[in-house]
């Protein structure tokens, strides 16, 4: 239950740390987060907690196979803030983003933001969605930490009859050095982040979200990421990415002072409704891995900065040691390298800005070149990607040793709308603004 | 340690079974199967296992991250047949072909193999690979039940100067009504069929295979399959594929009492070399899942021939249940409808034949026309083919209800050679025969 604990952790302390601002749907999530808790306790004992957590049918799977804790762990799918952004990362990520068929319009959207709504709600606790009484593909698994995350793109609002709420935000990332992005697999009208500890229940979460939107929304492009299996490794936090780099050290944490300002839009901010949400940055970033392994060791550390087995910086110390970027060599050099990607990227060298990245690994086999079409499903989410990604990318892309090794190759920014209440859907401040 | 656990058991197990064949590798088998066990104990415990294992030096793993039980389960390298058969699946499958380079001949396969095995022995032990010192990717998960199966393509033979130890049971598959086989994704020189428990650890020992050919031989294709993840549902054995269904409930196992004649070549047996080998065929089976998902429940378990949600079968009882083939409903009408498939499919219906499948679900994105690339990896084991998979898909590809919502797009056959023993490599027999 270890997960599960984790997830239910991290999403009360964002709670705790955003209930300095005002906010309607406050008091609703800190009920809504201990019945969640209360249910899927109740999940790992048995199937009695069904009920305690949704307004669902009680639903037997101990007919069919009994549940285990990774399975039965649930993160809840309504609070202040969309799931699938504070949690741990699950093992298994599908992004996908859909196109809205011709026609549509504000009513259509807000009709599947509803559907999408509920169906995620069910699934996150293991019920099977309204209307699908058929489906038991994810039964015996059990909901394995599912949380499904929607985004809006740019192109959705005019198509919707909503430019006047376009945020300012969602204004397309400037190109950057090197880029080579295929659009055909950017962008989107809507964007969906379906993770979970198990394959299957992702894939089948993902792939009801699809039959749910049949005839109002297309996918557009669709992409599938894993990250460390459940209890692989006893490493808490950061994953390895392909490179074999240890990832995500500097991430901001829950418990820091600023992690919510600086991942979620505060009530009062503007556009109004997005209020608790928050902006998804994704790049899909190839790896150039024949020619990075290649690289001895020594070469590999000094690109990114950082020792590979240990992720401890080379200015020392161990991997939660700060980076110290003045640190010099007995030679009087830099222990860390002036272009070495963790001195590029680090908030010190860029005016503060900081982003909360949840990226996967993904692997499709070879190119016609033969070589692994294979790197990171970059994710982050930033309450303004002006401040947090665009800057320091940029920067990235034209100082980093490490960007020799990397092609940019899909990109997409999206507006993450704040939680919907136990009574609402995700989108509504929106779409009945 | 269930997993651990498991495969000790299923291993031995088919140890046993094959006891009754004269084989110089048995003993060595035994010795190693518990040196094997007693090590991944030790690694459980703490870094001083590996010396009981493997010749390789000792590692201190502990420095960077402590092993749990999932990442530092292992199975043996060495045996009387390959790992990676008889073992309960792991998590997550890279299959991939390669075709040997120009002019390297047998001396280059046979330098090829030695190293092939000692990296894949080495990489079972959480051990980094002779020779690659520098190369601490998977340290911090250990070997999470890593398994790698080596076969020979019926191409190979001839490019190595071996013409006359191709093995008849290596003649190309026939053709199967509908197949849709792209030969540029099938066959190939050498197969790797490389299982972890772990992602990262499974992409890498698969990327350093690759390494370890650079010059001799080069990826044809590859391919990436998963499961269900460890632990995340109590069922025992058989899995889900991406249709919903339970697969593998027919599957020979360990203790019935044909198993090793079923699925492993017997010393004595035609060529010599392959004593203590299988043969394995490998199909990517799309499935239309766009199609199979507009079907009804009854529907599809009528085209199965099992209820969905259990695995029963349609004529009574619980997934165990054998299916009851002459069954009646009141009206008179086949329980088990005439086409569907486990009907088509069952032994009873194929003289006998069965084959021990071991397939992983794949699921590749969007294909151009907006479906889903996505279906099952299909990998079985027999001891001959003519008898296994050959009759049985000649007899689905016309009759079966299923194969409607399937298409074969790639196909391979390859010869498995016999377990390596702890001082020798994989095809050591064909090689210096």
């Amino acid at each position: 239950m270890s997960a599960k604990t984790t997830s239910e952790k991290a999403r009360k302390e964002s709670t705790a740390m955003s209930s300095d601002q005002p906010h309607p749907q406050l008091s609703r999530r800190r009920l809504l987060g201990a019945a969640g808790a209360g249910g899927a306790a109740g999940l790992a004992l048995g199937a009695g907690g069904y009920a305690l957590a949704g307004p669902g049918p009680k639903q037997s799977t101990a007919a069919v196979t009994p549940a285990t804790a990774l399975g039965s762990s649930a993160v809840p799918f309504h609070g202040a803030h969309q799931a699938g952004i504070v949690e741990p990362m699950q093992s298994t990520l599908h992004a996908t983003a859909f196109d809205l068929s011709p026609g549509i319009g504000r009513p259509g959207l807000t009709a599947l933001m509803k559907r999408w709504s509920a169906a995620a709600a069910a699934m996150a606790e293991g019920r099977t969605p309204p209307g699908l009484t058929d489906d038991q593909v994810a039964l015996d698994a059990g909901p394995s930490s599912l949380t499904v995350t929607f985004g809006f793109g740019a192109s959705v609002f005019a198509k919707a009859g909503l430019a006047a709420q376009l945020p300012g935000e969602l204004a397309a990332l400037p190109p950057f050095p090197e880029d080579r992005i295929d659009r055909a697999r950017s962008d989107g009208d809507l964007w969906l982040q379906v993770c979970a500890d198990d394959p299957l229940v992702a894939f089948h979460a993902m792939r009801t979200l699809q039959r749910l939107a049949a005839g109002q929304a297309a996918p557009r492009w669709q992409m599938t990421g894993f990250s460390r299996a459940p209890g692989a490794t006893a490493r808490p936090v950061t994953g390895r990415n392909l490179m074999g780099q240890i990832d995500g050290t500097n991430n901001p944490k829950p418990s820091d002072a600023d992690f919510a300002s600086r991942v979620f839009v505060p009530s009062g901010g503007r556009p109004a409704w997005m209020a608790g949400g928050s902006y998804a940055v994704f790049r899909r970033i190839r790896m150039l891995l024949d020619d990075w392994d290649q690289q001895s060791l020594t070469v590999q550390e000094r690109t990114v900065g950082r020792r590979k087995a240990s992720g401890a910086p080379l200015s020392g110390g161990t991997e939660a040691t700060p980076v110290d970027l003045a640190r010099q060599n007995a030679d009087g050099s830099l222990a860390v390298p002036g272009d070495a990607h963790v001195r590029v990227a680090a908030p010190a060298s860029n005016q503060g800005a900081a982003m909360l990245r949840r990226g996967y690994s993904y692997h499709d086999g070879l190119r016609p070149d033969g070589a692994p079409d294979a790197g990171l499903l970059f994710i982050c989410f930033q309450s303004d990607p002006g401040t947090g990604f665009v800057p320091v990318q940029r920067k990235l892309a034209r100082g980093d040793a490490l960007s020799r090794f990397l092609v940019h190759e899909s990109s997409g920014l999206y507006a993450i709308p704040g939680g919907a209440p136990a009574d609402g859907y995700v989108g509504q401040a929106l779409l009945e603004g």
